[in-house]
């Protein structure tokens, strides 16, 4: 059971990053083909968004499987937080 | 000693936020006393660096004292991961 | 008339600003008064979207008036959008 | 001369794009071979800040080019600079 969910989340994981990947294609084929301007920023715009929202994904899971997940040690759990902390002092803005 | 350690963290956080209420007022000094744009941005910059700070800050301590410090139960470290998760989707992008 | 629009544009950000002043007020009275970490969190994070908020105001009165207004020397225009350039650069990611 | 830059733009473009295609398959290789949960974070973080970077660039392209270029029309100023007003509020922060 554990096995499945785990299998599920890396399938969504991975249609998550295989859309993010076409739509960086998507921005190469506007530069490529000289579309407006306006019409790569919002690709690119696109891009950023999908992107926050990958990592937001990606944190909650460190959060709930390294830091409060039942039966981790204290140390564990202490050093799961440092790099949540980490990560999200250095990238979070 | 647990509580010299907290009033030691509130008097922290009440100089970062007076600091933070002192860049705000001095946005309220540029606008009225016409200073050039560009300072007025930068200014605003610079509280917006702040608040992020703050906000790493807050972020962090919500993480170590209510998902994962040692002696929570289960169910209160998946509470505060919940609130955290919610706050970090919401606001940290 | 333009100085009427100058003014209101003033009282606009005035007014805006001292929301802001008045939402950090909430932050510390919050920490004084040991309101729940996740409460604390959430006026935080207001105060960041509210900040957020003012620096689009900001920097969409830059560039309408110092890059895009007509009248402009294409000196003025370039140093218009210099200093845009770098404040998005430095400070909007 | 003017081609010539646009093309130099163009590839340089184009280079910085497939880098961060790179980057995007990468995060899809640690989910995939269960790297190690912290690790995918930062690969994540990394594409982050290269769309950020790719973002100020195109912001930029589309300032000088749409907005601050000598010899626009004023309506053509208006109009590049209200695209640009809009990105910035929906996608910037």
């Amino acid at each position: 059971m554990a096995h499945l969910q785990e299998t599920e989340r890396k399938d969504r994981l991975v249609a998550r990053i295989r859309r993010i990947a076409g739509q960086v294609a998507a921005i190469e084929r506007a530069i490529t083909s000289e579309a407006p301007c306006s019409e790569t920023l919002h690709l690119a715009a696109a891009v950023r968004g999908a992107v926050a929202g990958l990592m937001d994904e990606l944190v909650e899971d460190h959060l709930r499987a390294h830091v409060a997940a039942p039966g981790l040690s204290d140390a564990e759990r202490t050093a799961g937080a440092d790099e949540l902390a980490t990560v999200l002092k250095r990238h979070m803005r």
